[in-house]
């Protein structure tokens, strides 16, 4: 019923569909440069917190094999310190989600922890990978599992940016909630928010609905206001970037107003995520670190220019919603609450 | 200092600027057929509650002119026929803005009570087109000095849609009192909602401001909260196409959403509109019409498709801001408060 973005190509590289592409093309990259991993990540090609994380991984081993196969250091020590270098650009491409540095702080400490030569240690940071990518998949569907205590018959579910397949290694997060609701014959249905200025719900999540055949409409983010004062909204699922240790957590902007709109209707509101996006070394919300993303993404929404070019933008990629908006939080050890200690 | 987007052609027809093409293009639209007219308000070429009402004031007599000079009917009756079938057209070309149906009803008592034949109800309805629109410039004068009561050197406004000179007869209503306050040396800042989906925010009032030279930004309407929540706004500023007599106003999809943050930030939320605007008849939010628009807007804007051609899309144009959430309605007649009576 769901789709995997990400794969291994035959020669070893990273596979991942071209989400920029989408809906119109289903687009496939196969990558093994440090270039073009960045690029797919800093791009947005491969996106969503988990399926970054898992992508950097594979593209780091995509990376050291492609290098090595080019006759790159064979050398134990050479080795190590190109895997640390690629690892420590790879982990800088995009600031805010805590799973991208946790993955590659994990394939760091599997290296140094390995006995014996290059090709060992590639063998084992394949594994590592590939690892950190099934524990994706089997923590997505075990949030799914957690988060049916939130679904009912025909429930409404209002939902902002992709967090379904397309974001992660599995079923998803949020959105994963409600993909095992409709394998559960509960018929749910979900608004869609288009959410500027990237179109993760227009053009991912409308598009992953759609072909999973579950009912769902899109809409402008300025109109979940009305659907919920309209009385059409029964609860409100969004994912999570980066949660800090008191519950704040960062998301696509547009998180935290629904989380406001949620509280004024009496809306039940939840963030769903895997636990490695918990980070107890963040005490708040104010430690997080937000990404502010180019101009030309708002002032020339689909490359077509609408602002005028001399006009300032406002663009940052994420907000920080307080934990005393948030409901709970399903992750795939079941519905939690801060404090979350490590 | 502002800029008219309306005006007479030589020949008697409505010239208006087509706002479809800012901030591109400056192509102005001259109009006097029915069709034309109609196409102009629905298309959105001429938009903004007050300078709609113009519009369709002035449109309704260029129409009437062009089809006597074609031969059109002369008949004292046949041409007030014609003039209350054209009338009832246009007053119906949208359903939410108050202005349009009044402007048309008011043309119409003034043909009704204007004697002798053809040409002097031309001459009269020339007459109550240029009066609606030289009352509306003044009414937007009257609301930007008794805006100034909100205005403070270096404010902070937060605002959506576009409310300035391109929506009105004049300096605009909401826009009109940060343009008052430019002009009065308090040098304001004004952060400007993209107002999705027809960017009147980054076409428009980006245009307006920039070509006045006040200081500006251009957002996603989500990343509004964000800037209330790091202490960025002051004040919020809005207009209203209808206000129902319990306070309730309808006005751009996204107001709501506004109005429910900047009471969770503690922050004024006014709307500004002339009192043209107050409608006694409708008694509170949930007796206004609300316009729902195509839903290529959403999937597929700027002409780009981006959702899936099967997805549905939510489009209404308006919300509903209920008046509890208002701190006050700036008008020519000052700061009120409701309830709205005749």
């Amino acid at each position: 019923m769901h789709f995997e973005p990400l794969g291994w190509s035959p020669s070893g590289a990273l596979r991942v569909l071209d989400q920029t592409a989408l809906p119109g093309e289903e687009r496939w990259l196969e990558l093994d440069t440090i270039e073009g991993v960045l690029e797919a990540i800093r791009e947005l090609r491969v996106r969503g917190a988990p399926a970054i994380g898992i992508a950097a991984a594979m593209g780091l081993v995509a990376v050291l094999r492609s290098r090595a196969v080019a006759g790159g250091p064979t050398a134990r020590s050479d080795f190590l310190s190109v895997a640390t270098e690629v690892g420590s650009r790879l982990a800088e491409a995009r600031p805010t989600a805590v799973n991208l540095r946790r993955a590659m702080e994990r394939m760091r400490r599997r290296a140094e922890a390995t006995p014996g030569d290059w090709a060992a240690l590639l063998a084992a940071l394949g594994e590592e990978a590939q690892a950190i990518w099934d524990e994706d998949r089997a923590m997505c569907r075990a949030i799914a599992e957690h988060g049916q205590a939130l679904m009912r018959p025909g429930i409404r579910v209002l939902t902002h940016c992709n967090t379904g397949s397309l974001a992660t290694g599995g079923i998803g997060t949020a959105l994963g909630i409600v993909h095992r609701a409709a394998e559960r014959g509960l018929d749910p249905e979900v608004w869609v928010d288009e959410t500027r200025p990237l179109w993760q719900g227009s053009r991912l999540t409308a598009w992953e609905l759609g072909r999973a055949g579950i009912r769902h409409a899109v809409l402008p983010d300025s109109a979940a206001a009305t659907l919920m004062a309209q009385g059409r909204v029964d609860v409100v699922l969004v994912g999570a970037d980066r949660i800090a240790r008191n519950g704040d957590f960062a998301n696509k902007v547009g998180t935290f107003p629904l989380a406001v709109l949620a509280r004024h209707h009496g809306l039940p509101f939840y963030s769903a995520a895997p636990s490695t996006t918990l980070d107890p070394a963040t005490p708040d919300g104010a430690a997080i670190r937000i990404e502010h993303r180019p101009a030309a993404e708002v002032a020339a929404p689909c490359g077509v220019p609408v602002a005028p070019a001399a006009s300032p933008v406002f663009n940052p990629a994420f907000d920080v919603t307080p934990a005393a908006l948030v409901t709970g939080y399903v992750t795939e050890r079941g519905i939690l609450h801060p404090p979350f200690e490590e």
